[in-house]
């Protein structure tokens, strides 16, 4: 099995890269192999069907992928893969609120899981993944360690700031 | 242009043909030829493929697809074909209270539309099926013309109970 | 049957038009006839009912009609015709988040459906109209395929776009 | 001015009667004329008509109007006449849990009210119409003090219950 | 009974005024008389006790109450009132996308009803005023066919405009 | 300080008994004095103003309000005293899958506070009382501590039974 | 039991302090001691439980916590502390609306209850603590009674000011 | 790496096993290991923490938490390991029609994912667990290529029941 290219980072359109791109962002901090590609359900539909079919051949271990509205991507490749598909709600510009994106991802039948994060929550689904890796890699398991510690840091710090400034300070200087 | 088979009414689940049933009733009675089958999105993703992509071939007009929760049957083979796709959103079982079924057949992105009907309205789809043969089927634009006009009568009779037998009659005798 | 008009794109409100506009673009992009008016279920129902009732005779195929809030239009002129009617929930100034739209003009009652399209979606049903009318007219028929390539082209070029410049340039420069 | 025939209550279909009927029941108990008739918005949209735009002229103060899923008839009766008209959102059986009832009712645009009451609420429907009534008629007015006066005294009865047999007592006993 | 001060428009807060001055102005515009007051039941509820109390012998003939978020105030005068009360359901800061203004005064119980209006729809609940008083004022109802004239006259006047230039000149020049 | 009467618990409606009636229970169990009473705020207003305005000299210290619908007992009594008042949104009949329960109890406006429990949470909404009595009150602070106790203990004997016995035994024989 | 921080407010993140200051700025006003500290559930959930586990002992009565999203900081408290605990939901960037903080703040199961306020409503989780201690604290039972005054006194001048100036005013001056 | 234990199934209550008990099953048929566990986060936080803490040591690769209403199980241990952690949302008896238990497991803030299946999912769970084993175990991998075959074969079988019976056959005979 390759040791390249472990997570596909998918997107319905280029429109969403901005929502995505968050996904790329902590799987590099997490030292996960990923590539980005755009491919559409509705827009290309033989395109994903090749992309889908051929993930697994091609060493992929998860896909994200991300979509709004009448989102379809995530679970038509999950109905076209054993690969585990981790499905990230957009908020696109023709979303009611994100309800649709959420819904049409979430709500898969028996048979077809994805694997939801909250809406626009991709860097939750790049962790997902390095999560998901790290059941067979040493590094990214590693990563995620060092990941967890630093989330930590990052609140005992501002409860220090409040300690030392008050609560007011927040308000004005944070 | 065959005269056979104008409209197809496809599904995702054996289940949905207690929904689904209805479209094919009133397509009956309103003198339009139909056919019926199963199809599912995530099950048999192959096999929807096929079925989108040879249906105009085939002699379809137009095409109703009737699927639940995370519905992806009407988008995706609207995503397939240049015929006008139907959609009847069904309140499965695993379906929160039918939104999820509403709103991933509804809210499709710009460039692939889907003809969405009432939750469970697989009976309007048969209608609007028939209201769109008509343009160019005389009998079908007759039968509609009758059918009109039968829903008149059934309310007015509905109104002459009552003025024979007054409200309250209606609340123990209809 | 004339072979003008095919299409009539009418609308609740002037402030509609800004929406209801994307219609007409994408009908004139696929080559078929139309025509635009403002018609208020609710504060001009004469005008109405004169528009619904004549509509066939006047050579129309298709009725796109576009509301916000309780939004009646599509539904009464769908009751006073037998013609296909394609209804597009405006999220007017005075929607709730869209629902009342989406709700008022979905969940018609068996026997007299309208198709509904997404939100502020009168882009599909431009398109949706032009599919309807394509069943009978080849120019039409024509210009769609044509149209459904074009969306795919537009996902592939900026699949390649992403291929060379890498997913992080997508975030400054697309 | 006519002193008869002070409250038309119509509704869409036969089956809203039984939610209907409790707006006729508080109206008899509260001594205001009525009368009942079945007028759908969609079946019947001529009926319709006639009815809301020779209300006035037959003698009608109030008209009660109830229906379900994408309920048109209470917002179109208003749109043709300039009596007060009152909505019952009625959560009937096509409904998505009756907020296409609420809203395509409530959410009336501005220049065209609809005095909308609760789900099903087709009782303070009836009051609502005694109230408008009672500005100009005196036994209607008084009625309503009574009625007023009865709704108090059910509470405090029910209290006294409680006091004497103790809250356990409530649970089996009542 | 007194010819002055037939509506009272009251609000729970002066930042409600921004919405509930619309109710203010239609009734100029209907010639319907009226008065406006900050009441606020949670602020203020034995002012509020006292106000609806006495509502009726000061002459009132209909109150306009409007409040956001859990919104009692419609419901609370209309249970210490047997005067018509119209409720305006107010989208203010602290309300989630205004479910909780509209549900808080709509979903009132059994025997205590308020009329409640669209989110914002202070206009409506003007108009719904002088629909009530206009039963026994004449110059109201004159008001009133003249204002429901005028609503038809705007429409015509828009659909001219896009007549004359078109629907592509709407976009711009309107 | 009375000693007795520590908590109030009233309800709108004899109907919310049998929800209510799960406050009542705990606060047996965790040893709080507490009365029961039936007051409707829309029904017995001026019953509602007594009861809140005197209810911190009768020596209570917490009160539980229980309503459903439009429910605006517990605010209106939490806008007439300045104890603590919690508030059980009651899934009653008339309600919209309790959303206008939850909704008109919850979103109070700043400056008068509503402790809002689950929906039908009327058993927290004991145990809060006792909570709040506990910080003055050691029988009812120690009778807390057994109580938590209490609820690890059925969790632990119900994985013990899984050990034991299975999963699938889960299924037929809990 | 000392006397000293009585009230302990905490959150999920520093940029909950926008919202939460309002707690922290009525506590104030409102003569109640309190501390301010930053505690995640999800970031530093051992944090979390050293605090919650000896808040009793450090003097607490009531704690407040304030989070968002799927916000589980104020059940999770209350899982490991028998005090009563207040939860703020706030309606953080990742929020959909509000509803996710709302109800996994407010829906928790029977025998672990959070008193929870308004969808960012810090300042009346303030009062409601100020309200437990004043059960046992006269200074604070003072203080809330004029902060009761005070709000009557906003409405009654704002009320004068209309009387004054009329509503017209109010649209520009106020 | 142990090759026991692989995934952990896990819900706050023993009323969970009807639904958690699907995922059970289909970890059955994909020969995969698991066991089956009751840890509420509410009523025994002790034992989730240290369940959690040392899920990983134990040699668990995945765990599935199940959880209603306010769901706050699979959240806090997905704080407190680094193992990919899979939420169920269940509908339990308390939930507001399952939104609670969607949204307080799904809209996990930035840092802690939770792989979200859709409300009652938990077939889906087990398969997608069993989809992060496959990364690494043949013999699931194996076992899950013929359940997606299976999912086929059930599909085209109803189909061709369809086929000899016709559509009418389904409605009484399947």
């Amino acid at each position: 099995m390759s040791t390249k290219g472990k997570v596909a980072i998918i997107m319905g359109s280029q429109s969403d890269l901005k929502v995505m791109g968050e996904a790329a962002k902590v799987l590099e901090e997490l030292k996960t192999e990923f590539t980005v590609d755009i491919v559409s359900a509705h827009r290309t539909p033989e395109r994903m069907f090749d992309f889908a079919k051929s993930a697994k051949e091609k060493g992929y271990h998860v896909i994200i992928a991300g979509a709004g509205g009448a989102a379809h991507l995530p679970g038509m490749v999950a109905s076209l893969t054993s690969l585990p598909v981790i499905g990230v709600p957009v908020k696109s510009s023709n979303s009611i609120d994100g309800w649709d994106s959420v819904l049409s991802i979430l709500q898969m039948p028996g048979g077809v899981p994805v694997a939801t994060v909250a809406l626009d929550g991709a860097k939750n689904a790049g962790i997902l993944a390095a999560q998901i890796v790290a059941n067979f890699d040493k590094n990214v398991s590693k990563a995620l360690t060092e990941y967890k510690e630093s989330l930590k840091e990052k609140v005992i710090s501002s409860a220090d700031a409040i300690k030392e400034n008050g609560w007011k300070a927040g308000k004005v200087g944070f």
